[in-house]
């Protein structure tokens, strides 16, 4: 079987959002059931920044791998599968859209985990590439009724919504004000690069679910303090990751529950419809390795005698 | 321009040994003039083994990558190269034929830096593809006038003779006793996993270059000790490397001088012709770069607005 390689562009024409969720919720779990190796990411010094490297290994579906980005360039990523049975090189994918679109289906996993139930009202602060994936793979999870987008500049959330509208088929509309996108929504999506909180704890409704993209320490965060204390629930997608970070999170780390135990039910999420949730995204490592092995076996077929998992 | 993908066979076809000294040679040189980052390994745990990764930065020829293995399944090797002007991908290669191949570049450089000048007589001790990818390149730096192959399975040297003959075109015989393929020959090149001495020092003439490939710590070496004293320049790829062992080398490290010193002129070499050289292959991280990029040249042209080296 020959070797998978993928560009960006192949990537967003082949990569399903079913099947992304699929491939992270696997993960997810595996983490919680220690199934998935995923060790600190590691660096190698290329002088004016590094080169680094985010591993993962599935037991149950045979499958390592690795991520590996750049800190002295920015150069495309790269990511590897290799199946642990033949030691075969399965797939090779460049480029920045794998990450991404991982990142959004970690975001949906934790959406169809913890918001409640049914069609959502879906309110984004950032109109990038990270707000467009969460969109992209909430939509395998939940009917999204409306999204609203706002963005510090105004003409990005415009063109963000008209993309919404045109490819997914989404009502979508941009608006001037985050507390727009914020107030009055089941779901609400931070994904920007801000220092400084990008909303107000108390914009956000009983029952609302929140995930946070973007910074998230004491010194740089998109969200506030208080939300912590708003928060019945806090989830990370790695408590390991959540906990290595140089500084401490703006959120409390000591209630935060993994993502995994809730998906195991070894965790309770949300226990009522008036519970606020709130996801912190840390990109838990492997997840890459997972939705690139989903993603050949999309395209080449799952390789003969490989590990079944389950 | 797309992304160069090859596997061993595409590697075996299309490697030439000119082009694999030549990228070599660039970046032993590079690694002397401070134009070359090759960092310390660094390992990503995977519970029962590791992934590795070794990378290089070649700042002249606008080039950086790595190269990963695994401990834990013994994979397939992988080499990725991008150009670190435009931040594009541009060649994977993977299996175990670049690898080898650069080992034996490598060790062609030393051939043709140290050993004495004119046609040799080259005797190998190992018949594996490290032995074979030594003979390929020396190809490329000397003509090779015979070449005597001792393994410690007859119908492994035998089998290997046969190749040289058919493939490369040069007088082969297997021997029975690596005695035979150590003494009267002029470059004697040892490629083995033998945890004691190949050959004794007193079998090594006056004027002999020697290349020693496999282990060589103190509690195991395929050569003796006797050899550090026998010769008078002691060669190695990379000091940073060589003196990075966990245990300390048969050969004195101390005496060692580092093989990109003498390409620049910097260290003499050999300066007599009854002078014996040893050379000591660690594999100077960074080389499966150049190698990879050179392959990637060959094959699809250099890429445009891309550095010109020198």
């Amino acid at each position: 079987m020959p070797v998978l390689l993928l560009d960006d562009d192949e990537v967003r024409a082949r990569l399903d959002a079913p099947t992304a969720v699929r491939a992270v919720r696997g993960a997810l779990l595996a983490a919680h059931e220690g199934g998935l190796d995923a060790p600190a990411r590691v660096r190698a010094d290329l002088g004016d920044g590094h080169l680094v490297f985010t591993a993962g290994r599935l037991r149950a579906e045979g499958l390592f791998g690795f991520r590996a980005y750049d800190t002295a360039v920015g150069a495309e990523q790269l990511v590897a599968v290799w199946g642990s049975d033949d030691g075969r090189l399965r797939a090779v994918v460049h480029g920045d859209e794998l990450g991404a679109r991982r990142t959004g289906a970690i975001g949906a996993v934790a959406v169809d985990a913890a918001a409640r139930p049914g069609p959502i009202r879906l309110g984004l602060v950032g109109a990038g590439a990270q707000a467009w994936t969460q969109l992209w793979a909430i939509g395998a999870v939940r009917q999204v009724a409306e999204v609203t987008v706002a963005a510090r500049r105004p003409e990005r959330a415009q063109t963000f919504a008209r993309r919404a509208a045109e490819e997914l088929g989404v009502r979508a509309r941009a608006v001037r004000e985050p507390e727009q996108a914020v107030r009055d929504h089941d779901v609400v999506v931070t994904a920007t690069h801000s220092a400084t909180p990008v909303l107000e704890a108390d914009w956000i409704a009983p029952g609302t679910h929140v995930t946070t993209l973007g910074p998230k320490t004491l010194s740089r965060h998109e969200v506030p303090a208080a939300l912590g204390d708003r928060a019945d629930v806090l989830l990370t997608d790695s408590l390991a990751q959540a906990n290595s970070y140089s500084e401490p999170h703006v959120l409390p780390a000591d209630r935060m529950v993994a993502l995994g135990a809730v998906l195991a039910g070894a965790e309770p999420g949300r226990t009522s419809p008036e519970d606020i949730t709130v996801f912190c995204s840390v990109g838990l490592a492997g997840t890459e390795v997972a939705v690139a092995a989903a993603l050949h076996d999309a395209v080449l077929g799952r390789p003969e005698g490989s590990t079944v998992a389950g």
